[in-house]
């Protein structure tokens, strides 16, 4: 029987045994999501890396820097953590070095599983038919906000195990709790977010349209994978 | 403004700042409904150990010795973690040493806040009532199962949540998926964790019973509080 669990924080993925299992790690506001938009607009590779200085190290060995902190670009790097800032021709067949408050060390955790995913509701259906192909277990890390739950990753989560379908049995109150909030939520996504706290930082940050487009299902069929030291996409075999 | 947060899990509680909120602990399942349900029959105080050589100790000062592990009770100890062995007439004016799976060890990690009580829905309005004459922010801390979330303590952080009012600000998206779980859940409260992971564990232990008891609201009025190195009765004053 194929199992699916979700993983709240990052601290407590120390409680989950990854070995056999599929990884999908999410950060919907805003690393995962840029993640997918900048392997959909061309990029080569990306490392996901935890700190600010080992990220500008990169830039030496000919990788554009990636990096934010508290919602907002760190200063001096290339690019920062805003899906449209990866929208670029010029980003195409390029490696970048990226480090963010939560989803890049959410990644770095993961990846003693045997399969790491990037998902995101950019590229959702795409990342449930490659699980699917996987025939595994499954386990969704939330990125969450340092270290603590955030609706906004549970929500994909709960969105993802409906996509799973019922081949996949949930295998803990998390799961349930994921489903539950993903029901509650699905009718007007944006709505029921508006009261997170997430979203409400992003709002001070006047960075509203990163949201609106971090909500929105398939725009992009590629998956992104790890692949022994970075992130590449998935074989294009694997997406419809 | 006051405000109220909940903590899913022990192993995010070094998140929290604990200084200057009365932090409520829950077990529904049954650590809490069980002391509470002690102190309604006269406990005078109870000591929360982490382990269960620890515990047992505590037999040579004359204390009664309470321990659970994985839903059953510890060969040797007096006492285990159904709130029908605390009914009994001779445990008035006793002291009990408990050790349980997941909610003695919550205890003990909370106890830097000003106010640690203990919750359950056996005692939900006694509480409601005693937190809101501290008019202090307030921490929700799920005992959780072995560290990963559980609906049962979740619902509980939800219904204790709604009777506090509008008095307090949600602080984190963990109180509002508490909030949108215990909405979900509060027309059938049993029906809703019949597929959770800890009731379903019971189940098979064959303590239906307990989980019917656990899931009554305001059977008793008491609420236990930490007293400096145990915990005992709130003042009678505090409960109307």
């Amino acid at each position: 029987m194929l199992t699916v669990d979700v993983c709240y924080s990052p601290e407590l993925l120390h409680l989950y045994n990854l070995q056999g299992r599929v990884v999908v790690v999410v950060d919907i506001l805003r690393a995962t999501s840029s993640m997918v938009t900048a392997f959909a607009h061309g990029v080569e590779k990306m490392v996901p890396v935890s700190k600010l200085q080992e990220c500008m190290a990169y830039r030496k060995k000919g990788f554009l820097t990636a990096a934010e902190r508290d919602g907002q670009k760190a200063e001096g790097f290339d690019l920062g953590n805003s899906p449209f800032s990866y929208m670029d021709e010029s980003i195409q067949g390029k490696a970048i070095a990226i480090t963010t408050t939560n989803g890049t060390q959410a990644i770095r955790l993961s990846i003693s599983a045997d399969t790491v995913v990037i998902g995101s509701f950019l590229n959702i259906s795409a990342v449930a038919r490659f699980v699917q192909m996987q025939q595994k277990s499954v386990i969704i890390v939330c990125a969450a906000w340092k270290g603590k739950f955030n609706l906004e990753d549970t929500l994909f989560a709960g969105a993802l195990i409906e996509k799973l379908g019922s081949e996949y049995e949930p295998e803990n109150d998390a799961t349930l709790g994921a489903n539950v909030i993903w029901e509650a939520a699905k009718a007007d996504r944006r709505a029921f977010l508006e009261n997170s706290s997430h979203v409400k930082r992003l709002a001070r940050l006047d960075i509203v349209k990163d949201v609106d487009f971090c909500l929105q299902d398939d725009v992009y069929d590629v998956v992104p994978v790890w692949q022994g030291a970075y992130l590449t996409k998935a074989m294009p075999v694997l997406v419809d």
